[in-house]
């Protein structure tokens, strides 16, 4: 661990003119820099398969106006979830992963980072796991139920029923994301590749969970992927960071393994009955560094609160008799790490730590399920 | 071409029980079909790359209502063009391709067909082509601008201000994209996986192209795209299906080929200089079955009126010297193809006559051109 320390102490630091470019360069258009810093590896990718489909959804029926006044009235389907996959041709019977993406963002965050390095999707397959991508319902591929705003268009439907798109600005990005205190002042041992944060902005979606179902439908897709897939390991981020654990909550026998990255809430409500079942799981929760920054969000709780919340959650699985730890990067040394780690310059070292614990905690146990 | 005309007439009918059960079908869960129909390849992937990136985008700045009211005001960036990409093992120096999707659609259009089997973008990959898959400016993972709808929720604009959501019902959707004369009634020799109609619904996303700066950012981003890759064959479907040609008359140079699949429009208007422009960049127009069926959508003309509209275009431009050609499957008596060619059941022999005026028409012709 010395020697990731002292790489980690020794790393180029970012010349200020970059950063600064960066951060000025809020008008006009953003840099074209994304193809061209796009690295490619030096082994090829070899894959049994890949592709992409559906879970879940339902077919509703609309009227003309509600779609938009280009045709009929008639069904159109909404709640489903898209999902992208691949599949290693090595690595047969390994467990499948499912990363679901956080608020105001697609499965894209799990993809090329913005600095143009391998994505958590692609290396998580070059160590021999299937891994499985999909966009929440309500987001990106998935789509969205368009027919209140037609309506609201229309006069039909008063305004204030449409819901809230939320964005985050990247004033509220730099301290919620813990890339540094303010936009433009980041921590000194940031993790996150400050210079490419322009590309990080590209990833953003608007965001109108508020106005879906509850729970999302997310949650049940999830939960029939893991079913489909014949079990597979959950892991959520940020917004998403709980749906795994509601997911188990619906069929814990194919959750094989719950990740929490960086959850915006580790509920402190659950039963003792609903305890019980989620200790059947084994659980890991992984944090961050600097997470008493203030967020900048007078709405939301530090990142700090959340982790303590989190610990409390473990707690509650272990006296269950549940397998369930926290990773804190900054405990094995690794500081800086922010709440983008997918995409922080030591994303590796992050998964490689996470694999040792599915080869330690999941795959054994699942083995021995057998 | 017999073997081919025999092996069409004598494809399995679908039994009516099929048909009918995914026509009636239309209230509650749809059928969770998807993932136990994904087929998989005999043969592994080789990827010498695979990933994804932004094009274009800029940065403004809006209010804290615009962005929802999460957090503070600030900057956002929008019209940034998502990107998927795979990239052959084998196959070095074969030009790529840009498959771009068409109207309340997605970049999904390309992938696995609604019936499991491989789509193009793979195909392509397989025969040795980079393959890059946008989603338009506006939809899926490139995101949309959301502003005018929470000024609208807010009371501060009117509801008239902000752009319509476009979705096409199932009622639309079998007429106009041909797979029948109407919902449940496919044409016998109908080439579309009917049976998987529904999970083609699943596909599609709300469509607020109106609502974007004219002419769309997809346009410009195509040719920085086709830039960027320092050359590219540009195909476009239904909506998207002239903007290859938009794209090449910003940068001829670097738009190696035109491929428009089932176009929307073939436009009429250009002036003799942009026909001189465009004649020097080789053009394919590819054109399904059945295009007399009235599309259902009174303010549509038929497909066989813009078919009508290309083989115009195809003259001017042979008329200026270009290598213009039409490809309508029915002359080689592949009979039944629709609008979605791509995803049909004979979708790789379609493919197949692609990759055959490509090896024809461009490569030879980029490899003299150097």
């Amino acid at each position: 661990m010395e020697s990731e320390r002292f790489s980690n102490l020794c790393r180029p630091v970012i010349p200020v003119a970059v950063i600064v470019a960066a951060v000025l360069g809020v008008a006009g258009n953003v840099r074209a820099q994304a193809l061209k810093d796009v690295q490619t590896s030096r082994s090829p990718l070899v894959l049994k398969a890949q592709g992409s489909f559906f879970v879940g959804g339902e077919i509703v029926e609309q009227t003309q106006g509600e779609l938009g006044n280009l045709g009929p009235g008639g069904h159109i389907a909404v709640n489903q979830m898209y999902v992208r996959y691949m599949v290693p041709q090595a690595g047969d019977g390994n467990l499948p992963l499912v990363m679901v993406h956080g608020a105001t963002l697609t499965g894209k965050s799990w993809e090329t980072t913005p600095d143009g390095r391998m994505g958590w999707d692609e290396y998580f397959v070059r160590k021999g796991h299937p891994v499985y991508v999909p966009d929440q319902v309500g987001r990106g591929r998935s789509g969205f139920n368009q027919a209140i705003y037609n309506s609201v268009r229309a006069g039909s439907a008063p305004p204030t029923n449409q819901p809230e798109w939320l964005r985050f600005s990247d004033e509220s990005v730099w301290p919620n994301f813990r890339f540094g205190t303010k936009t433009g002042v980041p921590f000194p041992d940031s993790q996150f590749p400050i210079a490419a944060v322009d590309e990080l902005a590209k990833q953003a979606v608007p965001d109108m969970n508020r106005g879906l179902p509850t729970p999302t439908p997310t949650i049940k897709a999830l939960s029939d992927l893991a079913g489909q897939l014949k079990g597979a390991v959950l892991m959520g981020h940020s917004q998403s960071g709980s749906f795994p654990l509601a997911a188990a909550l619906i069929n814990p026998d194919v959750t094989k393994g719950l990740v929490l990255v960086e959850p915006g809430t580790c509920p402190a409500n659950y039963t003792d009955e609903q305890i019980k079942s989620l200790a059947t799981v084994p659980l890991l929760v992984v944090f961050g560094d600097h997470r008493d920054n203030p967020t900048g969000l007078s709405t939301l709780p530090t990142w700090q609160a959340r982790y303590e919340g989190c610990q409390a959650l473990i707690g509650r699985l272990r006296t269950a008799g549940g397998q369930a730890e926290m990773l804190d990067p900054s405990d094995r040394r690794l500081r800086g790490n922010s709440h983008m780690i997918m995409q922080d310059k030591n994303s590796f070292q992050i998964a490689d730590l996470i694999l040792q614990w599915i080869d330690t905690r999941v795959s054994k146990r699942s083995a021995r399920s057998k």
